[in-house]
């Protein structure tokens, strides 16, 4: 277990495997430096896709090592910014969200790391058909964009497709270090969080907002839908939706997608309106099921220190460093 | 850790805390028999209720240390079933889907435990407030009914509310000693299986039917929803929907519940006729996510002695038990 976890941090030259997502906007370059710098692996929000704003993320990381995740379908309608980020040499760049074969050579050939967010077993095989180093398994229970799978059995089906090919992240509902050690016994190599890190101090992300993660008591307080993407005129391809957090929104417009399409002329002004004055009854907090588990917005480096901590408590990372090098210091 | 799951399994009065899920029909009394010979506890699957059945399956276990569970909406329509379940004495009653708060103190009177099945916090707290002795949490992947969270956040977050009162134990997306080690390490003291026993050499299911679980290559190809509860005039009370492998039946009607049930009057025979002859590809298999796990039906014993073996493995069950035991023989 501890075999593939060491593998993986070397790979990705951190102390542990504990990635932050490229959360789109929230995880910016002070963020991802933030947990690199706490000895895990921090990936720069590149999301759609904007090419001033990844120029002052990659400024902002001040050098650490991070890297850069995009949504793989916007990115292929502007190619030209995956240049802009080999550019700055990060260390990995991750692609998720639709197929990543287009992109994946000239990643590796810049000598950048190649990871792929997926989710499903065939997707899996699909990114590692096309070449990608590391594969990121996520479970439906995840903020944001996603798909329909549990971690729990998605994560051991990605392993037994791949898992003896490339190493396996499993993504999707961990916030703590019991679903870090549930991840490794599970046969991934390291984890992937985004909302234990929206709720970090360093975050790009409003106040309210993290104070509303803060606030969940349980993952039947997220749902997952397109709602807010129709709204904010953003319906992405099939079979993409997303996690958000449950607001007076949602629960109005549950199982009415068609009536919103057709008031959209005075819904999307207001939404817009909405985000830009931070209203998050009817903005959405994105966000996924182990925002129950939050309950804190704590500095990243602490959230970093913290899962590692919990998880060798539970599994005994320490101890199998001390009896692997015995003698190490003779 | 072990200290958990050797309480709970002293409490059950076998060797593993790895139970068999009540399956409605599926789990009887031969099956719940067999788990329990292999040192796992036996459930037989009281489901919605039927008498004589009952009484044959306590018969069929012949003695051995089993439980029933109930579907509590359904029994709380026919409390007398309680009273048979009683006079067989079982050694846990469980409660799955409804308040179970009226049958939760005639089983403790009666000297049997009373297991919860729940599926968000807030409804574990309310099983033990009403007295529950043993909770499971029930995440989304499950097979059949259930809610809508994940296992992996959704374990620890019950184990925050209730732990401290009382053993929790994870179900949904469990079928192997990867996911028994990671419900241990989220804070779970025990696992409950259904889909993994349902492809079982005793389980009462069609041969065919376990060939699809079999099949089944990942959770995508399963669907949560009430299409089948519709088509078999079986609607569940909300928030209930269950899980089913994905056939030419559930992708015709996806998304169209309204239309039908307008054409019920056609449907609804063909539907019970498609059952009655196991034409699958109309009558719904229930199973969870988990079946992307499962490659191949196995006798209920392998089953149990497999996933201790494989958790061991990862987790270091039997060096815990010489640690802890060292001159236990002297
Ligand atoms: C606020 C937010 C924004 C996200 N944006 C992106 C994104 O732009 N690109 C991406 O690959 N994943 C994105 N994700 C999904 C994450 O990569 C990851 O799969 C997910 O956060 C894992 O589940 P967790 O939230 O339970 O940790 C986002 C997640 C959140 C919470
Ligand atoms: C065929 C089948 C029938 C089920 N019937 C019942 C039932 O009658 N009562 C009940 O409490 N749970 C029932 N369940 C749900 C299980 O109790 C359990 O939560 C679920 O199987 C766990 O997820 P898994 O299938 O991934 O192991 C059923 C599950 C399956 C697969």
């Amino acid at each position: 277990m501890f075999e593939r976890y060491e593998r993986l941090a070397k790979q990705l030259g951190v102390d542990h495997p504990v990635l932050l997502a490229p959360m789109d906007l929230v995880a910016d370059g002070k963020l991802a430096a933030a947990v690199t710098k706490a000895g895990g692996f921090g990936l720069i929000g590149g999301g759609y896709g904007n090419e001033a704003w990844l120029r002052e993320q990659f400024a902002a990381a001040d050098g650490a090592r991070v890297g850069v995740g995009f949504i793989t379908w916007s990115l292929s309608r502007q190619p030209h910014l995956l240049d802009v980020a080999i550019e700055h040499a990060p260390a990995a760049i991750m692609f998720s969200f639709g197929d990543a074969s287009a992109h994946i050579g000239k990643t590796k050939q810049a000598g950048i790391l190649a990871i792929c967010q997926v989710q499903t077993a065939a997707m899996a095989r699909e990114a590692v058909d096309s070449g990608a180093d590391i594969v990121v398994a996520q479970g439906a229970e995840g903020g944001g964009h996603g798909v329909a799978c549990g971690t729990i059995s998605l994560v051991p089906a990605v392993v037994d497709a791949v898992g003896d090919r490339v190493p396996v992240v499993a993504a999707g509902g961990i916030a703590d270090g019991r679903g870090f050690a549930a991840a490794l016994a599970l046969g991934a190599s390291g984890i992937l969080m985004g909302t234990r890190f929206y709720a970090s101090e360093e975050a790009n992300g409003d106040g309210e907002a993290k104070r509303r993660i803060v606030e969940c008591k349980g993952g039947e307080e997220t749902v997952r839908g397109i709602l807010f993407d129709i709204v904010r005129n953003n319906v992405w391809p099939a079979p993409y939706t997303g996690r958000v957090l449950r607001n007076a929104f949602s629960q109005k417009w549950a199982g009415r997608e068609r009536e919103l399409l057709q008031q959209l002329h005075i819904e999307h002004s207001r939404y817009m309106e909405a985000r830009a004055t931070r209203q998050y009854d009817m903005a959405a907090v994105i966000a996924g099921e182990s925002a129950a588990l939050v309950s804190e917005v704590l500095p990243a480096g602490t959230i970093v220190a913290n899962v590692v901590r919990e998880m060798d408590a539970i599994l005994g990372y320490t101890s199998y460093k001390a009896r692997r090098a015995p003698s190490a210091s003779i």
